[in-house]
């Protein structure tokens, strides 16, 4: 007989992210679920662990829908450097030096970041995906794969992932299809992913519409944008939606509106790589689901959701010219429900009775938090990672007041991530 | 007798902000002052205090070049408004409540986010200054006052504020000459700065150019810019800079040329005002000095050097379309060098012998840093508070590890600030 593990996160400030307003309140977890919200949790003691949440806000965990985390090995190497300069000179001729354990490894500081920054969950493509899902597994973090046709991957072995990773109960890994980009796929891929697609009747992500030339380029090579070229073959039949977004025309957002497609902004990104503002406060009257994702740490360079956060308001208020677009409560659900949601994931979405407890505590105790006016846009505009005291995934935490809670001592981690990134510039030198 | 303390700040990777590349060593402070940089320390011990920086970054605090501190009662309370509510619908209904001893408890909260920041010192304009001033001396932060003419200071008491405070040896209170802005001061309020200035060969600053329509105002009533205009009636005569400088036009570009003049730029509360950017990059290719700047916690809202670190030069990739301009080195002279010389502070600009020690510790034992591919764009593209390790003013640990160490409980300043600004809605409530 399993015992399950019962924890108590008492005295807090409760933001459920479905719409109603913060409340005091503590939250019982049973093994990796919600059993309980309110004040009269006495009835389901005794715990196995209590922590007094001292008055700070509980809330759902970010999902940050865009990363490719083994490129920590590229993080600040890559700086400053022209687009074409930075993807054919610098991260290009690095990555074909790696190998698959790199991944593993890679990933894992990551995965410390994210937890630091009170990301619970990533939506990742990258070289070597079960490297990287093994990481995650061992650290308790989840992570949604984008697994792409490629000579490690025919359609069979997509398949067989799909449907093995997408049926384990609770699991930390998920699955989903999808490309790199328009401009980085023959037709005869963009048919196997297709055919998968309509087969499983899965969603589809892919990057989109990152560039002016991007687009362009498609436009010249096929006479429509890489948005209603992927449409015409069937991609978005069953939803799913796409990384950027910059550059979406009006054809595209009925694309995007005809499929529920999610838009997956990244402004950092968008912004240090100069690839443009992308009209989100467009796209929300249009209805669209607006998620938010760091991107790579190699065009980033953090992975911080509040930066996200503060750039996607900050940049529509500029674009539009009018400091009440985009209100911080919408960019809180850009940075969790919304994201959640286009990552496939229902159970984790809010903070309620039944859902997996993925859960993170803001620590209210903070200059920057204070005084108390408004707490939800105190976390948007305000926000930093040093705000996140605690990160629960699963119910477990795996982040408690600046320490990591896991099996590994973080400085193995950084130093198995430094051996990686040494070895591969001494290989480009060697060259 | 008074006998110094010593403190050793050993292990460290040293980065002096004076071009020089990053060193090991330690960090000898003697009283208030470095006495000696290297690793051959132990000669000038025994020492009161050792702290071991495990190899972390020690470098010169950052300077916030435009503040407005005590406003922390408004932070949250006035987001998401068009300007025009905003300033007069949210801000100056309540400012009008405000009482000299609430800017004392104000300012409190602020100097604690800046220290959790890293920021050891700041430019700030408010009402009554010396109460910001009060906070500042009590708990060991450092302030550079701007002195406007209004119904409290008239020209004798500005003169002896500037006398006073300037000449008082080792202070950490120094005093400049202002306006607010062109569009808020009539011509004798301006005459009588302009007098001062020439009198005391004193330098001077404003806010200017943040928005189109304060610049085509001012051309619509006089002919002229508003950079212009305070040339004509000399008040650049003796250097200062001004804040926000959105929209310089070439003739004022000269004039900034003319009288070395320092450009303090805001990104983070020009795009969340939605006021537009700064074309900072071209600042610079005119040669202009850079200083960054928070301004006050109702339009930022929060005071994090970080945040304006990535944003300043995010923004001007966005605006050149090409993300190699205003390098991550640039930017971190723009948060530390540049700002203290705008701010007249030329004894703590760079870490060398004999300077004051107002010291910060960047924590590299955090995911963010690893691995430690390039440090300096690791601080500006990944760094956070969180990676604020130690903050030091006039060799006095302020700040370290997430704790205060000041006379006072931080809680208690919290409720300081709370009773303030609930006091001022209930005010404005009951009018």
């Amino acid at each position: 007989m399993i015992i399950n593990m019962k924890t108590l996160l008492q005295n807090a400030r409760i933001l459920k992210m479905d719409d109603t307003p913060i409340f005091i309140g503590s939250i019982v977890i049973e093994d990796k679920r919600i059993v309980y919200i309110g004040s009269d949790y006495e009835q389901y003691g005794p715990f196995d662990v209590v922590h007094d949440c001292l008055g700070n806000v509980l809330m759902p965990g970010f999902k940050n829908a865009h990363t490719h985390n083994a490129m920590t090995f590229l993080s600040s190497k890559t700086d400053d450097l022209a687009l074409h300069d930075w993807l054919f000179n610098a991260v290009f001729p690095r990555e074909k030096l790696l190998k698959e354990d790199d991944v593993y490894h890679l990933s894992k500081v990551a995965f410390l970041e994210l937890l630091s920054s009170g990301i619970t969950a990533c939506f990742d493509q990258y070289y070597f995906p079960l490297s990287t899902a093994k990481a995650a597994e061992e650290m308790g973090f989840k992570v949604v794969l984008l697994g792409t046709y490629n000579t490690l991957y025919g359609p069979k072995e997509l398949k067989t992932l799909y449907l093995t990773l997408n049926s384990k109960k609770d699991s930390l890994i998920r699955y989903c299809f999808g490309i790199h980009a328009e401009y980085t796929t023959n037709d005869e891929e963009v048919k196997v992913i297709s055919d998968l697609v309509h087969e499983l009747h899965a969603p589809f992500f892919t990057h989109i519409c990152e560039t002016k030339a991007e687009v362009e380029d498609c436009f010249n090579r096929r006479g429509m944008s890489p948005v209603e070229y992927l449409d015409a073959n069937g991609l978005f039949d069953y939803g799913g939606g796409a990384y950027h977004c910059v550059y979406l025309s009006p054809k595209d957002i009925e694309i995007f509106k005809k499929h529920n497609l999610t838009v997956v902004t990244c402004p950092g990104s968008n912004s240090k790589l100069a690839s443009g503002i992308a009209p989100i406060a467009d796209y929300m009257k249009e209805g669209l689901n607006i998620a938010l994702g760091t991107d790579g740490p190699a065009s980033n360079n953090c992975l911080d959701m509040f930066k996200e956060m503060m750039l996607v308001t900050n940049l529509q208020k500029l674009i539009k010219q009018d400091s009440s677009v985009v209100p911080a409560y919408e960019v809180l659900k850009m940075a969790t429900v919304n994201a959640a949601h286009a990552m496939g994931m229902f159970d984790n979405d809010i903070l309620e009775v039944g859902k997996r407890a993925d859960i993170i505590e803001i620590d209210l105790h903070r200059p920057n938090m204070q005084p108390l006016n408004n707490i939800i846009n105190n976390i948007v505009y305000s926000g930093s990672k040093d705000n996140i005291k605690m990160t629960m995934i699963d119910g477990k935490i795996l982040y408690l007041g600046r320490r990591f809670k896991i099996d590994e001592d973080e400085e193995n981690i950084y130093q198995k991530a430094q051996e990686v990134s040494d070895r591969i510039d001494q290989e480009l030198a060697n060259q």
